[in-house]
This record gives C-alpha cells, sequence and structure tokens, in this order.
C-alpha cells in the first residue's frame, strides 16, 4: 500500500508544477491514488495536461534508492506534518501559493520529522558581505550547539555560510532546494550539498532533474518558512529573495528576524527595513534568536545585564557630594557642600555613608574620592 | 524690571544645583524675585542652604556680557518655552527630575526660539568608532541642509561628530552642556565650542565656572531631549549616556530613534537594545528621521521604492514560461509546456504576450527569451 502511494505522490510531483493548488484539492479529496488515476485521465487539466504522459514514478523512485535518496510521504511517520501545518492554515486564511507539497524528496540521514523539530531558518543574500556571512556561520554555529537545526536554502552567501556555520558545529542543517535533489545547484556548493546531506537533509519537492528557476525559488521559499519556528533574515538588499521568504514566514505567523548591519551597507537595506516595518524584530545574537522564537526556547539563557557601578545604589544628593570630592586632594566638607550644592548638614551625614561603601576616603586635607578602577565610557 | 528677574534668575541658578523642585515651585508660586528674596531668607533650605550666601548675580551678568554670553529667561521672547513644555507635562505626569531650567546662559549669534524651532537631537558614545562618527557627521549634514538645527552635548566621539557635521552643513547646532558655558569642556572641544557659538549656540543652565560632573551630565541629558522634536542614539554602549538621553525623550513623549550597526560592534549593543525593546525605530538616513519626527517633516521627502523589473507584472503561469525559455537557442511550444509544466494551449496564449512585453521572441529553433541587461541579486 505505501509503495502504491510513494509511486502516485511521485507520479504527481512530476507532473504537477508546485503549487498546484487543483492537484492538492484532488489529493485531499480522492486520497493519491485515485487522484494520480484522475490526473491521468485528464482531471486538474490546467495543472498537468502538459505533463501528465510523463510516467516516471518508479524510474523517479528506483534512482533516487540507487543514488542514497528517498521521497518522504505524508503518510510517513518522518513527514514533518506540524511544520508544514502551518502552510495549510494560512491558506485557510486566504494567503495564496500556501498549499503543503504532495512529498519530499530527500537526501540525508536523519528522520525529516525529527530534524525540523527544533528548527530555524537563516537567509540572506546571495552577494553577501564578509560581514554577512560571518554572522550566519556564527548565528547558525551558535544554533545548532543549542540544539536548532539550521534550515536554509544552499544558495551562494548567506545561505551557504549558514549550511557551514552549521556543519562546523555539528549540524543538523536541512537545505531546501528549488531544483531536482540531485542537480546540485549552485555548481560550487555540490560538495556542501553532500556534506549536508551526511549531517542532515537535502530535500526538494521538485523532481530528480527539475532544473533551477526563479519562480522554483520562489515557490520553494514557503518551505524553508514553514519548516523553521521562525525566519531570521541575516542580510538583504532592497529587494530579495530572501525578504520574500521573510514575507511568507510572517504570513504563515512564525517570528521574523533580521540582523542589523551598518547602514552604509546596501545588503543591510532589507533588514533595515524589516525592522522600520515592524515586521520583523532585530537579533544579535543567537540567545536573541531563541528568545524570540520562544516555544523552543527552553534552554533560554538568562538575559544578560549591564555591569553594574560601584555608585549605582546611591541616591542623587549622594552621587552629587561623590561628584564634588577631589580625586587628587582633599576637601572640607564646607567646600563638598558648595561644590555640590548640598546643605552641609546632609554632606556630614553622606561623607561617612560614602566611606562605608568604599567611595571616599579622610585624607589630610579633607575628604578624597576613593578610585575604583577604570569608569565607564558613555 | 528685566533686570531684576534676570538678577533674580542668575542668583538662583547660581544657588540651586538643577533640577531644584522645591526652587521650581517657590518660583511659580511666588515669582523669581521674591522666590529669589525667600531663598536668600532661608526658603527651599534643603536645596539651596549650601549656596545661598553665593549673590553674584550681577557678576556673573557682567562677566558674561564681557565674554559675549547672555542670560535667556523664560520672560525673554526667545524662551524656547515649546520645546521646554515638554518637562513640565512630564513632571506633571510623575516623571521624576523633569523640571524646566530657571533660566539659560547662552553664547551665541541666534535666538534660542528660532534655533531649536525645527531641532532633532544627536546623540551617542564617547568612544564611538569610526562607523559612528561616520554616520552622526552624514546625519548632521543632512539635517541642517533639510533645515533641521542638529542639538547635542558637545563630547567627544558622536556628540563632536554631530556638531561638526552641522557646521560643515553651514549649521545651525546647539550645544547644551553639564557645566558652565565658559569651561569650554572638553578640552579638546574648546575650538568647537566656539563654533557652535558662532553658527549657533551653546547653552547651559549651570553657572559660570561650575565644573562638569556626571550628576550634571544626567541632569543636563534632560535639556537635550526636551530641545529636539526626537532624538537619534547613533550609536551606544551597553550602558550610555546616550541611553539616558533617549530614556528621558521617551519619557517627554518625543520620537527615539537608533541607528543600527554591525552586531559585532559593542558600540551598537545600546541601540539595538533600544530598537529590540521597541524604545526607539530604527533610523538609517536623514529621510527616515525626518519621516518619524513627522510632524516637522513638511519637506518629507517620498519614499523610496525598488527598482522595478520588467517581468513584475506578469502572472506566475507566463513568469513559469518565461523562465522556462531558451536563453541560448530556442525551444518548441511542447517543450515549453514540459519545462513550465503549464498547459500547452496557454503556453500558444502567453508566448505572443510576452512578445509584446518585451519578455520573448520568436528565433529559428523556436522561442527565446529575450535579455533585459543585469537581474537583480537575492
Amino acid at each position: 500500500m505505501t509503495d502504491h502511494l510513494r509511486l502516485a505522490r511521485a507520479y504527481l510531483l512530476r507532473v504537477a508544477e508546485p503549487p498546484a493548488p487543483g492537484v492538492a484539492e484532488l489529493v485531499a479529496a480522492e486520497g493519491p491514488i485515485r487522484a494520480a488515476e484522475l490526473v491521468r485521465q485528464g482531471a486538474a487539466d490546467d495543472e498537468t495536461s502538459a505533463r501528465r504522459h510523463l510516467d516516471l514514478a518508479a524510474q523517479d523512485l528506483s534512482n533516487a534508492e540507487e543514488g542514497g535518496a528517498r521521497l518522504v510521504i505524508p503518510e510517513d511517520e518522518e513527514w514533518p506534518g506540524w511544520q508544514l501545518l502551518s502552510l495549510r492554515t494560512a491558506g485557510a486564511r486566504g494567503v495564496k501559493g500556501m498549499i503543503e507539497p504532495l512529498a519530499l524528496w530527500v537526501r540525508g540521514s536523519g528522520l525529516l520529522a525529527e530534524l525540523v523539530d527544533r528548527a530555524v531558518s537563516v537567509v540572506g543574500a546571495r552577494s553577501a558581505t564578509g560581514y554577512g556571512e560571518h554572522i550566519a556561520t556564527e548565528l547558525a554555529y551558535g544554533l545548532v550547539g543549542a540544539q536548532v537545526t539550521v534550515v536554509s536554502g544552499a544558495a551562494y552567501g548567506i545561505d551557504g555560510a549558514a549550511h557551514k556555520g552549521a556543519l562546523s558545529g555539528g549540524g543538523p542543517t536541512v537545505a531546501v532546494l528549488g531544483c531536482g535533489i540531485d542537480i546540485g545547484y549552485p555548481a560550487g556548493h555540490s560538495g556542501l550539498l553532500r556534506k549536508i546531506a551526511d549531517q542532515g537533509a537535502v530535500i526538494s519537492e521538485y523532481p530528480p532533474g527539475a532544473p533551477p528557476a526563479r519562480h522554483r525559488f520562489l515557490v520553494r521559499n514557503r518551505l524553508i518558512a514553514a519548516l523553521g519556528a521562525g525566519t531570521v533574515v541575516v542580510e538583504a538588499g532592497r529587494r530579495s529573495g530572501a525578504r520574500n521568504t521573510a514575507s511568507t514566514a510572517h504570513a504563515l505567523g512564525k517570528p521574523v528576524m533580521a540582523v542589523p548591519g551598518p547602514v552604509t551597507s546596501a545588503m543591510s537595506v532589507g533588514c533595515h527595513e524589516l525592522l522600520r516595518s515592524g515586521e520583523a524584530a532585530p537579533v544579535a545574537s543567537v540567545e536573541e534568536v531563541v528568545e524570540t522564537i520562544g516555544h523552543i526556547g527552553t534552554d533560554l539563557a538568562p538575559r544578560r545585564k549591564g555591569r553594574s557601578r560601584a555608585t549605582d545604589g546611591l541616591d542623587p544628593l549622594a552621587l552629587r557630594v561623590h561628584e564634588a570630592l577631589g580625586i587628587r586632594s582633599g576637601l572640607s566638607c564646607e567646600r563638598i557642600a558648595v561644590e555640590s550644592g548640598v546643605a552641609l548638614t546632609r554632606v556630614r551625614a553622606l561623607l561617612p555613608e560614602l566611606e562605608l561603601v568604599g567611595l571616599a576616603h579622610r585624607c589630610e586635607s579633607g575628604w578624597c574620592r576613593t578610585l575604583l578602577g577604570v569608569e565607564r565610557d558613555d
């Protein structure tokens, strides 16, 4: 039975270019096996007439098996149904194109559902700067260290840096492609894709051999947005695919984050626009990403605090008295009163208090400030 | 009468360390002349007992006149009453320390109220980075170009860069000091302070000769926050005076803005925290500052748009057909249908449409994509 299901879904992936709402409806109504039969007979004509003669399902499945890949279908235990449900609910709310994949071609050692159980998507510009690639690498390295899987798109620039950072942290990481998983695109990342499959998974809803295309990247982006509990945009130009992923994540009701960068950098313009529009929250560290995601934040680190200063607890009058104290030579109480503008009786009461907390001391010529090492910058 | 008022306020500024709520109340209830008399006789004892014997008002005023300075009092036309009103209303709402100055010592050619009629405060870290100083300079230069006065605190780092940027743009700029206006602090900025006075104003509520002190900077910050229609933090460490100014501006109900920077920079941490907490809006340009300020935004530049792309208007099927087109050699309609997954009849209809908008053309071997120059990065 599962073989029939898998054959039917492999056939449907081959003949219907995603997202194919007509085919999805047919599958929902009739089940995949009957839907495949109906498509062969001419149903969902608009979406399948061009390819429905391509009956390559058995061949696709056996080729995949030989190549160490598999087709994961919704009927499988490893199907990441919880994550992909966000697509169905957004689709039900009327967000266009938010259709669950019919199945996913997967190359990789891990079980897909486990891999994306705790996952964050890290995306960004292809022509990233050194700054952006550094941040993507560090962020991904830190995320896998916090047991969070890094999902990205295997493109040059930020995507590649994110995958590499995750791999150097011991993985796992998941690459979602806009072409067949056998294509090795982009060419310069074919070695990287192999490593990703070793420590995670390379996945795609496009059939083996499907070449990359711009509309496929945009359609693919919905899967990147859906598989992460949130999406971090590390760098993005004014118009960019990463912003499309961010908008999709937003439409799916998932937190969108953007990493600030120099306002002088064209590659941070998209991030700053996301921040300015309120669509994204700024994140500067793994802790902030985890904090923003929230529901996977069980290992949330405590918030850092600013360094404390010896004078922090002083009330305003004591602070003024402290400021008026001499550093090199001492001052009389009367002089301190004039300098600080604090009444002499209060000065006389405050000085011993300052002495007690180690902020003042008596010297030959009067009262001195006790120095406590370097003071803050402001 | 105005001389008596001025003498009374000069006396009160000399004997009461701001903010002095008791003296302020006395002035509000009794008027400045009677309040000064009462203080001399021992009223507002807590705030004035240490200095009330210092009757230097006449001397302070004549020294100031000789030095080219003046005391501006609320009874003067050039008093920036509208801006400082924000302190009174915040004080009435219970925000601590939000007390209007009793008067302001001013060195400068311009009339104070006119100078701050359209003003933005630009503040930041003393130990700024090259990036921060560059941004502060450019922002201030652009603001004065938009007829906006730049208010800052004359400190090293961001403050100094903001004043310099404003001066290089032809001014005006206003420096608010945490010491007497005759002190020339910080020492390295004494030349800068002279130039600021030439093209704007150097102001302080501290009497001549008052040395700088940390608590004075904090008290001074409320004036910087009040005199601008909004406050921009260019760079700030985790703890910083600039954040104090930002919090005050926020408490005064004025827009707070922060410039994003590299998340790897300790000097941008304060800005990112302001953004993350929602206390500040991100700004990356003069236009965004002016847009955020809003009510001084009459010369608001139109929002920039992303570059448009020839394929922008295409529906998803037309986009898929366009993507499937060959670049070097042509393809048949049948082949394009299979590649794009679009029904052959639709392909046949869409290709002439693409040709019409200049995105496709017929060649010897079939249909080709028409190239339109460089494509975007994503």
